[in-house]
């Protein structure tokens, strides 16, 4: 029973940990597995290649379905607390990755789940979670969450704005030009303040151009204050990192 | 009289405090009506939702206009000060939140003025004054204050550029193709500079297209001014907020 | 003859200088001036208003010419080294204002130069030098001074990667899918790269939109480099006058 | 001997340095060969000029194609370690640079790899490297290779993004507006993101275009991230070059 038990914690090394030789192999043989499967599920997509390859890639789909669902019950097995496990981010992507095939064989109109495979890619980061990468990942988060304050003031003035624009594009330009209704009207004005401008609506009218214009050039100088917040408090986090590994015995200043 | 006056201050700290625990309640209520109301009037403006709920929208309409309406009358008749309520900012608003429903039902032909009840997402702002993020806001506006001048010598150089290429692309490629005045010119070097780039009007002379570039290249680059205008200022501001947790005994340094 | 001397100095300070009365009131009376000229000048170029209201905005344009005539001349009688004045860059651009209304009277078919009349707006800059905003324009511009070489490389860099995108997309789109040429097709990157994106032309094949979006990530990428060089720099000299307001006596450290 | 031996040394000098004068006349000579050669391949590839000039501008070519040889030949000759130089980065450009001339001659349809010839615009880096501009270059470099990991976690983020919101549009909008397949819905996603916004695919229904407004307020707001990334690591850059010229006497700190 203790062999068992030790073989368990073996696979539970080899699945959940980077440190050993073969859970190292694991992981690139994960992250492989997925690209290359994620890659299927996009191939599949496109009807030329649908029609012609179909057969084939629908073979390489049910391939490493089994692959996942054999990985996905291990982990549950091998792990000394399954309940977290499944209930966990992570599980449940796991448990979504493999769902939607078995779902398309047994009940006939869901291939519309079949997409839901690609959140797949969402395993890669558990694989990463555990590698050099992490700390610099780490760093940034710790900045952006510094900064969540003061991006979500932002981010609703921004969408205050794009309100106020978006209606009076509305009234001024009117359905004859594209602004057919103000939800319309705001993805205009979205659109535009983020600098996208795909064209699909654009103003017609001199007084919406002019208006327009106040839009561009209020979006192009606004998208200086989400930059300005986060790299401040990245300039920040990276100073303090810095000033740790100095020591100044004369005085008490750290800056 | 003094239970009377005692009554109309308590009416006073729910609508204009948020230290109570009604004034709280009421805060969340005031905001969820302004959004439901503002959904309305947004839904209200597609065609193929009018002509189908309009009914069931006018309605909402009403109900939250008069919900607005007695808030409105409520502010004036408990606050101390009323006039100075009703000419101040807030006040304005509020007023402009419910007139254009009267007037719509009263004057034929000012629907089109219905749509200046979106101004009542302005209202949202009075709440969050009083909310913890009104500290980022300030932080945010006394960096956006302290670089005033220095973005107003942008945006004029901005537009000045803006005219200049206007102009000489208004000779290159000429009415022809899309630049049929200066304004509508400067309208697509304002298009260009900021990298919103609709595509409605685009050159199509090989001189125009190399000055375009240009135009595109240098808008590219000096974005980076707001941006490190607004970025250094802010850095400056966070710096200075915490060296004032810092103590520095030996000397006079702060920075 | 020292009174009319006297008289000359006079004139001489209201038109260069702003520390008198009379000298702000011509600095704003100049302002006007010159965005009434340029606005009907823009307003002269769209036919519609071209076709209704030319006579009149003619005699606008006479009137102004008139004027700037009178101060140009002015300018040169009052000022001690009239030469230096006229060979100066604002003395080049108030000649330019007022030429190419008398050229097209006098020369059929120089109309075209018309627009040059634009170049009036840059005048505005000489009347704002010597207000209170020159020294914010003079901190940018130090700032971009002392970023000039780090930004000559970027963009000389960004050229490169143009060229050779452009070429490599000439040849995997062709001509069918609109990359024409090989300059059409640096043009394209260029608008890629910036983010412009006007959708003149676009990838159509798979490959094509591969390689664009690794052009579209590259380019949202590298706009951190010159915002980065800028805000660093900006960051620098706004730190250096900081530093000379604080005196640290413990010790000669001043960042 | 040892004065042939001279001779190829002085040869040497010349062509690979640029501390004497003929070294630095060299260069200039070469950087104009380059450009010139450059824009003949460029204006060859447009059909107008190539059916009118192509005579001419093959003359051109060839010319450009054998003094190109000549050097490649001398720098093999008068190298101490030619084998070193030959399969070096800049040894194969230059050697990309003359083969295609030569290849198309010999094996007809070959003229595709005429647009290989276009590399010879790196070759102007190579002199570039010599001149004072590298010191900057070097400055860019070293604070992107410190910013390197981060900003790989951030494209990977952006990756990760686009492949969701990609498929998120690919189910909701459907092939009959634009979206054909998966990887077409990630480059939509991508352009939307880095806010290029072609516009060649857009959202038509309501909740594709509320979910596009999502993707482009982040792509708007996460171009913080390489922007801060970069900032923050040349201010660092900047600050700890400027700090070695600063002498602190009386304590060991340095930032």
């Amino acid at each position: 029973m203790t062999r068992f038990n030790d073989w368990r914690d073996q696979v539970f090394d080899i699945i959940y940990k980077t440190d050993t030789k073969a859970g190292k192999a694991f992981d690139v043989l994960l992250i492989l597995s997925i690209l290359l499967s994620v890659g299927a599920v996009m191939l599949d997509s496109i009807e030329r290649i649908n029609v012609r390859h179909g057969y084939w890639l629908t073979g390489v789909e049910w391939f490493f379905t089994i692959v996942f669902t054999i990985e996905y019950v291990t982990r549950i097995w091998v792990n000394p607390r399954p309940f977290k496990y499944i209930f966990s981010f992570y599980g449940l992507v796991d448990l979504l990755s493999i769902v939607p095939t078995y779902l398309a064989l047994m009940i006939p109109g869901t291939n519309e789940f079949l997409v839901i495979r690609l959140l797949r890619v969402l395993r890669i980061f558990r694989v990463l979670r555990l590698s050099t990468y992490i700390h610099q990942a780490n760093f940034l988060l710790s900045a952006l969450n510094a900064s969540r304050q003061k991006i979500t003031v932002f981010l609703f003035f921004v969408l205050t704005l794009a309100t106020i624009f978006g209606a009076v594009m509305y009234v001024i330009e009117g359905p004859d030009n594209g602004f057919t209704s103000i939800p319309k009207s705001i993805y205009w004005a979205i659109v535009t303040m983020t600098t996208v401008g795909y064209g699909d609506i654009s103003p017609h009218t001199s007084i919406g151009q002019a208006i327009a214009s106040v839009v561009m050039i209020m979006g192009y100088s606004i998208i200086a204050v989400p930059t300005g917040i986060f790299t401040a408090e990245l300039a920040n986090t990276l100073r303090g990192e810095k000033a740790l590994e100095l020591k100044c015995s004369g005085c008490g200043l750290r800056d």
